[in-house]
């Protein structure tokens, strides 16, 4: 069977697009400019359950999402994160934060509020700008970011 | 300049041993069986400012710590996350998750509450536990672990 988007993943976000290992998708929250990072592959709840060359492509898709967030952003810090424990399905929180974000400089969980939703014209203009940026980077174009 | 460890990271856990990326300690608290990897490189605050040769021994790294977390501790879930927004030098939290424990399914920064320490004899006991486990993992020999 086909890669199959976990419905609570699938429901906070917007797909953004898929790359070699991960679906990459934008948390439908623009307290932070967030990305998820979902390896297409069935049953993986652990980064050490991924193949030895899957490890390898999940680490260079890391690290690109943290340098389109911090070309983009110009956050203070990266956050990267692989929880799951109310999702199985392995996946990695990659977010940006800054020095006046409203949970700074504690993890964003040690704060609860509420969401604030991108409008419908905000979403698709981070979503372009960041399909721009990726595609920057896969040519080692940072420059491409600021087009 | 050789690596030398944050203070903060340094005086909230007990070394265990260097690998060739990392440098590996037990977190000071028996909330949870909790390591710290630390990449023994200077000036690096993100994962994607490692080259690409130790991003690879990273999540090879990080890949041994979950595995041995989780043959040992038989936890519910691996909780695995570099945040840094406090102490800059990069560093990974692996750490092991419980249905039973006192934040789950949040994340544990969710819960604010004060932390266990281990006796001398407990951290002693576990420290021999991971290196011994750790060794066995390197030469691919997880029954080690049990012995």
């Amino acid at each position: 069977m086909g890669f199959v988007l976990d419905e609570r993943l699938a429901s906070s976000s917007f797909f953004i697009e898929d790359w070699p290992l991960c679906r990459v998708a934008l948390k439908s929250d623009r307290t932070w400019p967030w990305l998820y990072l979902v390896p297409r592959r069935d049953n993986i709840r652990e980064i050490c359950e991924l193949s030895v060359l899957d490890q390898v492509d999940f680490i260079r898709e890391v690290a690109m999402a943290q340098q389109a967030l911090q070309i983009l952003y110009k956050p203070e810090k990266i956050n990267t994160a692989a929880l799951g424990n109310m999702v199985p399905q392995l996946h990695v929180h990659v977010f940006a934060r800054y020095k006046d974000d409203r949970a700074w400089p504690q993890p964003v969980w040690a704060v609860q509020a509420a969401e604030t939703p991108y409008t419908d014209q905000e979403k698709q203009a981070e979503i372009q700008k960041l399909k721009k940026c990726f595609e920057g980077l896969r040519r080692g174009d940072k420059a491409a970011c600021h087009q």
